[in-house]
Order: C-alpha cells, then structure tokens, then sequence
C-alpha cells in the first residue's frame, strides 16, 4: 500500500473518525442485542436482516434532510422514521412508547471493534482525537461512555445542520479544532466520506473494516482509490502516525 | 447551605461546567507562565495586574459581538484584540507574531484547580460531564489534554455563536446533550452564570473559589442567591450528587 507520506510530511494536528462502522461494529451489536430483546419479546426475526435494513434506511433519509423534503434531523429522530417502518415490515406490534425508544437506542449502545480503545488511546498521546459522524452527540457521547473510547472532543453532523459528505461538516470540524484541513486527517472504512473529506482538503486515512456488512456482503475496499494512508485497524494507524 | 435536594430529587443526567475560574485558575496560571516568559524577554512586569487587566477586557470584548459591534468572533481571537492593547499599555514591544500567537494562547495553558480531575473523575461516573465554556472548543480541547481534564464532550459558546449569559447557549448544550433543561445542572463558581442557566431552566451547583481574584480581590459569593447545590469544591460537589 501507499505510505510514502508518513507522519513528518504530513504534519497532522488531529484526527477525526467516522464511527459506524470505523470505530464501532454496528451490524454485530445490533444483532447480538436484538436476539436478546426477541427472546424477552417471545418474537422470532432475522436480526441481521433487521440491522441491514434499518442500516438501508439512513442514506435514503439524510438525503431527505440534505433535499429539504424533511427539515433537519438529529439522527436518533431519522432512526426512529426508519424503525417505525421496520417494526411493521418485521411484525413487531405492541411496543410501549419506552420500549420503542430504548430499542432506537441500540445505536447509543454500539460496541467498538476490538483494536479501536487501544489503537485510539496510542493516537490521543500524540494528536487531538474526535469523532466525525453523522450520529447526534448525545449518541457519540452515550457511546463514548460506554465503550470507554477517549475522545478529546466529540463532533458531529449535529453541530452544523449538515449530513456528511456534506462539505459543511469536514471544514466545520477543521475550524472548530483550530486547524487548517491539510492539518486533520479523516479516518474512515468507508471511500466516500473519505472523497468527500479530500475535496475538502482533509488527509484522510482508509481503515479495512472488511466485517462491517457481515461475513457474505463486500465490505468497501476504498473502491481503487489510494488514500495518504491505507490501513487494516487503528493500531496499525498509530503505527504508522 | 442549602441541600435539600439531594441527586435523588433533582433527577440529575448531565453536568456542564463553566471553566475559566470554575475548573482553572487562569489568573495564577497567567502570572506563572507570565514570570517565566518575562525573564526570557527581560521585562519588568506586574504579572498579576497583566493578568487581571486581560481578564477585565473579556466581558466588554463579548458585549460587543452581542451588540453586534464586532461580528462572531472566536475567544482566541477576542484575547488577541484585547493583547494588542495590553502590550502597547504594558509597553512590551518588538514581540514576532508567532510569539505573540504563543503568548495569546496561554489561555490553552491554563492549568486546573487541585479538586477538578479527582471530582470530575468521580462525577463521571454517574453523569455525562462537559464543558460550558465562552472559551472556542480547540482551548478547551487543548486544555484538557494538558490539564488530563476527563470530559465526556466540550461544548463550547463557540456552537451557538452566542456567549454565555445568552439563552442560546444553556438550551443549546440541553438539547445537543438530549437532555430536557431541567436534567442539567450547571457548575459554576459566578452567580449571574448560574442566574442565567436557572433562568433556561436548568439546576445549578455554586462551587466557591475564593482565591479566583487573588488575595485581595473579593470573590463570587454568589451575591447571596442560593442555588440547587452550594458547595465548596468539585469533590465535595461528586459527593452530594
């Protein structure tokens, strides 16, 4: 892979991550939780399907917030949209108003991926570490807190009314931590945000997450593209930082 | 004091912060860094009142941005305007921009009260703890990295273009938090910071720092207004709640 840009000629300040499914396993949380809750609900379904559809369901509704065709969303709200439709496709009736909104929140309550606290932890000795998501703060945070993963600051689509790969977000994120975009470096398992942050000047960092859609679906391979820096975890990315 | 209502009634899920005299000493942290940086300059200054003087032009500097005097403008950069004036007043000359931008930033360097990382840390525990600061969220970034300052998020006036006591900011951190106003308590050891918060609905703490003026100067008693919780230090503060 193509490393010649190490850490001295990058001349990084901070990093910032995209979360589902960079830094927390989302699909393996949902399905592990929710064969818990079906087994509590006496209900039978196909968990994995569950999250992948619900997982369906958040482009087409940022896209939505982005057209204006919604106003903006946090997105525990855009989950909740999506969920309504899912609890019906899936036949689960008879959720309390509380249940609904406890099951929403399985995704304040995603598990990181086995390198991601310690991979984090060496890259927070030397830069300023922060989430860059589309996920609502309050998520980051109840995550955060509960998957014990050491951010310096936690950032979000939240705080400028824009969906990543919205412009908006990257420069947003750049100017708050107080850095010029070549000085941060978009960490990401996914080849979009990562375009997206590079138009915006950001470095950016691809991390294999080859699991992330389940062992049978083609995780993003970063589609051909050759980012500053082209990883298989954060451990190996402090590494090479 | 005035604690009849305990964690159990006030129905606590968040504690934001003020922290320029709450969390840090800024005045014994300017005087300190000022001492060292005046004898590698070899000037004569009164540290102290160097100091204080930078501090007295914050309240008027964000009056203007609420006026509209001054557009939005970041506190690092109302620190500098302020600098210009302070270097010309204490005739401090021939500094390059580059140690001028090193100096405005010791408001970075501010150093933390010896009660804040033990009670945040315990405070952490059982609520989400941020920052509420009229600070830019990279000082408050910086800081806290140096200071091992263990915030689950920083929020920042810098979100809302707004600096505290306007509304926008104490409902802004509510909502950014997912929390109703009245989930929130506010820290502060200034009275009309709390005044404000109280006003958005919001609890509020007083954590005395009699020391925050100096020896001479008469602290924030909180003008005999008692508010939710009226304590002495952060630790005593993790201790009621």
């Amino acid at each position: 892979m193509d490393q010649m840009r190490g850490a001295n000629s990058l001349n990084v300040k901070a990093l910032v991550f995209d979360v589902f499914g960079t830094v927390v396993d989302w699909r393996g949380s949902i399905i592990r939780e929710g064969e818990q809750w079906g087994r509590a609900l006496s209900v039978q379904v196909d968990w994995a399907h569950f999250a992948d559809r619900w997982r369906a369901g958040y482009d087409p509704s940022m896209q939505k917030v982005r057209s204006g065709a919604l106003p903006w969303m946090k997105l525990d709200d855009l989950h909740e949209l999506i969920l309504d439709e899912l609890l019906e496709e899936f036949q689960i009736r008879g959720l309390s108003p509380e249940e609904k909104h406890h099951w929403n929140r399985v995704w304040h309550r995603l598990g990181p991926w086995p390198d991601a606290v310690e991979g984090l932890t060496r890259l927070k000795e030397k830069f300023v570490i922060a989430t860059l998501s589309n996920g609502n703060l309050s998520l980051l945070v109840n995550m955060a807190k509960r998957g014990r993963l050491p951010w310096d600051a936690v950032l979000s689509a939240e705080l400028f009314h824009h969906y990543k790969p919205d412009p908006e977000v990257y420069l947003g994120a750049a100017d708050l931590l107080g850095c010029k975009p070549a000085e941060v470096v978009m960490v990401a398992a996914h080849g979009g945000d990562l375009k997206a942050a590079r138009k915006c000047g950001l470095r950016t960092a691809f991390v294999a997450r080859p699991l992330e859609f389940g062992p049978n679906e083609k995780p993003d391979i970063a589609s051909g593209e050759s980012f500053d820096l082209m990883t298989s975890d954060f451990v190996e990315l402090a590494s090479l930082l």
